[in-house]
């Protein structure tokens, strides 16, 4: 893992440039389903649960600290210096079912692993302590090579996270995802619908 | 108002026990003769609830809108333009007891009663989704003049935001607090000892 002098990681620096490249993707690809960004995806598919009454789960905003902020007279108040944050939670979380849902998504264009640098220590410590106070807590990881995508429980990415230290393996092969976890298929609409997933596994 | 993220909270929790409940004291003998904002108090019983393994409840960052940003080449990516957002939920959520927990805090400096233009229709609408699904959501409101926190059930906020368009009221009254909420009176450690209520009022 790269880090600046400062202590922060690459990764963060990297938060706003996927943000732009999905900007680019906005406009090339608006209707295409191919090429919807995972993120987008799960938007969609959250303000459709919120219409139906279904379950309220929003993604957090990106952490960032503030350092200088300008007070124009007559506009809104215009941050002029700030930075990224390494997020100390996952990125989604709601309610949903009558229980509190908590989980992290991210895309991998690698097509036999998910490397496991993708998550944050802060993260895995987060998704240890939802699962002891009971809490629904899951991936969503997607091979946008392969089209694919998969839902994985929080204890199956700790129990990698922890075994990384041992036996050296930095990643979770896909046929981890495979066996252990279950792919999100959906027919229909929202194109994401990730909950009809988390039914089958957690509710039935 | 403004309010910056504090990004500091989840990592002293992560701490063994011990060396986070000496921060945790050094905190309260730092700020205590000092009157800690609500947001500094909650942030500490958050912190404290995460180390005892009793809840999961994290404030969310300030929802920021980034129009620029730059990336020197041997420092991290600094945002030079950005601007606040207002935000579509509350500002805290998480896990406790099993339950999805979700509320706003606010202060006010008035002593007869709280104003409702400290909320946003959003997250009044928020609210409605949340109470709806079951979860448990409330406000914790500090009259600073007084020195009392109350805790509300979000019904009566709600009530209180529809009436508004009939009754013209744009406040809660002082004495709506004192007889339909519940005042949070914490002896000990930590100082705002939130959850206590939440047992009295949600769980028994």
């Amino acid at each position: 893992m790269i880090r600046y002098p400062n202590g922060k990681s690459y990764q963060s620096a990297l938060i706003e440039k996927k943000t732009s490249d999905k900007q680019l993707k906005k406009k090339t690809v608006d209707f295409a389903k191919r090429g919807m960004s995972l993120e987008q995806e799960l938007n969609i598919a959250n303000e459709y649960y919120l219409a139906r009454g279904l379950a309220v789960i929003h993604k957090k905003p990106t952490p960032i600290n503030i350092v200088h902020v300008h007070y124009p007279k007559r506009s809104a108040a215009v941050i002029k210096e700030a930075y990224f944050q390494t997020p100390s939670t996952t990125d989604y979380n709601g309610l949903y079912n009558g229980h509190y849902l908590d989980f992290e998504a991210k895309e991998t264009r690698l097509k036999t692993a998910f490397p496991l640098t993708n998550f944050h220590n802060h993260q895995i410590q987060h998704m240890v302590h939802i699962k002891k106070l009971g809490g629904i807590c899951f991936v969503i990881v997607r091979f946008s090579a392969l089209e694919r995508t998969f839902l994985l429980d929080a204890d199956i990415v700790i129990r990698f996270w922890l075994a990384k230290e041992t036996d050296g393996r930095k990643s979770i092969p896909l046929t981890c995802f495979e066996s252990e976890g279950t792919e999100i298929r959906s027919i229909g609409y929202p194109t994401l619908n990730y909950l009809t997933t988390v039914q089958q596994i957690y509710f039935s």
